[in-house]
């Protein structure tokens, strides 16, 4: 392609050419494909920037509100977006990125993607994407076996079938969790009688007829903050979310959700769902699941499982234990994205009953053809990509033991990473890991001895400061571009369920090693160290209570 | 890598080299890899078999419920997709196809999206996502500024502003719209006095509060299903979406519209929005927008305009005037994936004031910090990938005039299809095209005649006959897999407004030519004389009448 800009030019002739004339191997585009095709962990090492820019400054190469007059060459335009794109995203793939729920991608999923991408399919209807329909209904019936284990013959009966769907793929857990829930909303405000439903009548003319005074949805105070969008979007209100407490271990504590759901029994109001978080986005914990379904069957209730990130588990017979009672589910949400390995923009919802999602079918005559095996009938989104083969294929190139073997290499290492962390007289953890997710926090020693003497005023001082200081390490962490770690808040017992600041670290990549952990830690001291103000007055404060 | 079926095994040092043991350009991966990037159309071609399978025969190879117990290799799965999957998907960018919304897709976009993936940037906070968030934040106020060219200063205030945002990034248009009657509902039903709001306290305590009997949603009856989807989430329902009749141009009819809301306003059913269409699916018709942003304001209502498929000819200064009045709207429905040239996922909603979208705000403290410019905060969807990407590379190689030229020969080769269709005597267009959509039918040329003199009772006949003969052609002719046009049912007033089945042809993809054009009706006619029921029962009406 030519290079020189001034000959840059919209003719049509041009335009027709960037849709029949592939990039050639020598070009920008093509050499750059060439590299990362060759060594994708090195392509991203050495494009993009470690150290922190700040945004304010990254935002000055986007702050352009015209739509461009002139067209820039392809190989130009890959510069810009090496130099100013690429060089200030996210390493979110590096085995040194623990603070989020991204991970390394297979290789062969790069090539399989631009498949995916070529054949651009759209999974609304049959007529546009034919052989996607039946694979990502395979896909589904997959994860829905994966969960329920029924027999072959009920997969056989339903997978395919036009008027069923055992699920949804979407682009990811807020719309699965929105979708369940719109399905269990609908399905108990059913049409009966002269009462046509409340997808044809609204919510106002269901709560009416079922003279109900609300209704409510019961999650742990952990559960994904989705589930309030939901209630927001589906009408509910976000006051319908009834926060349960949780125990000490951040499971869902069962006697205060009885106890909420006797009250909203008392004002007449109807329990929509409750819901099991199997792997909360904070601790990483799994509600009792088993005990959770049985109290929604003695009142007849919806019950859903977000399992977005810890539901991979399931690939383990080792741990799978883990989310006993998930079977009993009504619904679950589980997302490819995270643990199962494919790229952002995958999530599932699966349901027991083939029966259930007929409660928000639509047709739309000519569009959607009755009868037809049209996806889009009952799915949240309209037109959607075929994501789904990519998550076939891991499927069938890693296959289950080649999961169960991912998942319980996340799990050991996450006991390693605590165990380390509690040989430390200068750090502590906060939540042990139950899956691949763990917090903890620094705390220098004399501290650690200080508040064992403190009094209640000097203890509130104490975690202020090391508050502000798990910030400043957290902070500056990621500035430097080495590693990264996230943050968030709990209410620990042993911080007197006070609002505590906490790292937070999700070890789901395979490519972490324990070296990188001894490595966070040595760092995380290290940048205390350097703490100008926290850690001073800390050690003033500690001294003074110790002296 | 190692073909041998047997050796396929499950053990952490082959799993772990699926992270970082790339493709060689000498696997199959590799070679198809370089097939796809050397020449993307013969790629399609050659592994996209024309030919129709009848689905129940592909479902055979997508049966299995069972997770696989054992590992595939990357080869033979590349095979297996092939032959399973490629060969059996659509050819959505073959020139011939033109009976949907699809098109071929620009070269660079494919080693892009490449990148795009392995970056696999999360949206939905700056975390996982950094450059990512202020380039989708500029790609939205391009848009932006291409719907309501606001001055620059508009932008430099508002674009990058933490607690604002000038739309929202989504996977397609259904969301988008479902978004934008979120914003609307919300906004309608704003807190007020000690009310809390919808979002807080759900539409019963709303509506209760503002003493509103409902809401209504005004639209065409060719608006597209996802406003009725909308109605049922939001917890609305679906008979609060008023079908306001259309004229004979398919557009909406404003005597009509007032009618309906005088009616409404007789039962103390508030209007929540009028939807305005800008390319309808069936007919591509644009409904007249800067009147129906009349009537929304002298009501103050919410005014929406659906350009999920028209939007994208704002780009042409030659015929952005059929849109004239988009400007006036409150909010915007835009897909990048249909005549802005990007592969399938990329919708936008785009908001005139940075203010409204705060009525959907959310937060989750420590996830989505209050302040911060995290997208989440404004946006249905939770994790979300860097889609925007490929529509900031479009805007900057294409350019707008790059776009215009595009948009421009869409459209006047729909003008050209219309004339020649008109030149032969056995064929009618139905809708003329606005924009680059057209309906038409084949009818025999006897059968015109005689339509002239039958009875009420024959040309209810023949117009059956003709339904099945329409089908019929549509139907051989996707199967036989040369080329492909959709069908619809329509009520033309040439049919007596009959519900009439048409074909519909959708020429967005720069490649189709005009031989192309001339051979579909070529061999539709001949589809048509091999008809063995309905051409030679319409024949023998025929003459029974003109005898």
């Amino acid at each position: 392609m030519v290079t020189d800009n001034k000959t840059a030019d919209a003719n049509l002739e041009s335009m027709l050419r960037i849709f029949t004339v592939p990039e050639a191997p020598d070009s920008t585009l093509g050499k750059i494909e060439q590299e990362l095709s060759q060594n994708l962990n090195q392509f991203l090492r050495e494009h993009i920037v470690a150290e922190e820019k700040p945004l304010t400054e990254i935002e000055k190469d986007f702050t352009d509100s015209s739509m461009p007059e002139y067209p820039t060459y392809v190989s130009e335009h890959t510069e810009h977006l090496l130099e100013t794109v690429v060089s200030q995203s996210v390493h979110t793939s590096a085995p040194s990125f623990i603070g989020h729920m991204t991970s390394a991608l297979p290789y062969f999923l790069m090539p399989l993607s631009k498949i995916m991408i070529a054949l651009n399919q759209n999974l609304v209807k049959i007529e546009t994407s034919k052989a996607f329909t039946p694979l990502e209904r395979q896909v589904l019936g997959m994860l829905h076996r994966l969960i329920y284990g029924q027999e072959s013959a009920f997969y056989e009966r339903w997978m395919h079938s036009a008027d069923h769907s055992l699920g949804a793929f979407c682009s990811g857990g807020t719309i699965a969790n929105i979708t369940a829930l719109w399905v269990a909303r609908n399905r108990l405000l059913q049409p009966e009688g002269n009462f046509k439903g409340i997808a044809q009548e609204g919510l106002f003319a269901a709560l009416t007829h079922y003279k109900y005074s609300g209704l409510a949805i019961f999650v742990s105070e952990r559960g994904h903050y989705s589930v309030k969008k939901a209630a927001d979007v589906l009408g509910i209100g976000q006051d319908s979310v009834i926060p349960v407490k949780t125990d000490n271990n951040n499971r869902i504590c069962l006697h205060d959700l009885k106890l909420k759901m006797e009250q909203a029994k008392e004002k007449n109001i109807k329990p929509l769902a409750i819901i099991g978080v199997a792997g909360t986005t904070e601790t990483g914990t799994i509600d009792p699941l088993r005990a959770l379904a049985e109290v929604a069957k003695q009142v007849n209730c919806h019950f859903h499982v977000d399992a977005a990130w810890g539901g991979a588990t399931l690939m383990s017979n080792q741990y799978r234990y883990l989310l006993d009672g998930i079977d009993l589910a009504d619904s679950v949400t589980i997302d490819a994205h995270k643990q199962l390995y494919v790229p952002m923009g995958a999530g599932m919802v699966i349901f027991k009953d083939p029966e259930l999602m007929s409660s928000i079918q639509h047709h739309a005559e000519y569009i959607l053809r009755k009868g037809s095996k049209d996806l889009g009938r009952h799915t949240l989104e309209g037109s959607r990509s075929g994501m789904a083969m990519l998550l076939y294929s891991c499927f069938n190139v890693i296959s289950r033991p080649g999961y169960e073997l991912l998942i319980n290499q996340s799990i050991e290492k996450a006991k390693y990473f605590a165990e380390i962390i509690d040989q430390q007289d200068d750090f502590e953890v906060i939540t042990q890991p139950e899956l691949c997710l763990l917090t903890y926090r620094y705390i220098p020693k004399n501290v650690t001895r200080a508040l064992k003497k403190a009094n209640p005023e000097q203890t509130i001082e104490i975690y202020e400061h090391l508050d502000e200081l798990t910030k400043f390490i957290q902070k500056t962490q990621r500035e430097t571009g080495k590693s990264f770690v996230s943050r968030t808040r709990l209410t620990p017992e042993a911080y007197q369920n006070m609002p505590t600041i906490v790292f937070r670290v999700v070890l789901a990549n395979p490519l972490t090693t324990k070296e990188i952990l001894h490595s966070v830690l040595i760092e995380q001291r290290e940048i205390a160290q350097k703490s100008e103000i926290s850690l001073p007055q800390l050690t003033k404060l500690a001294d003074s209570i110790l002296k």
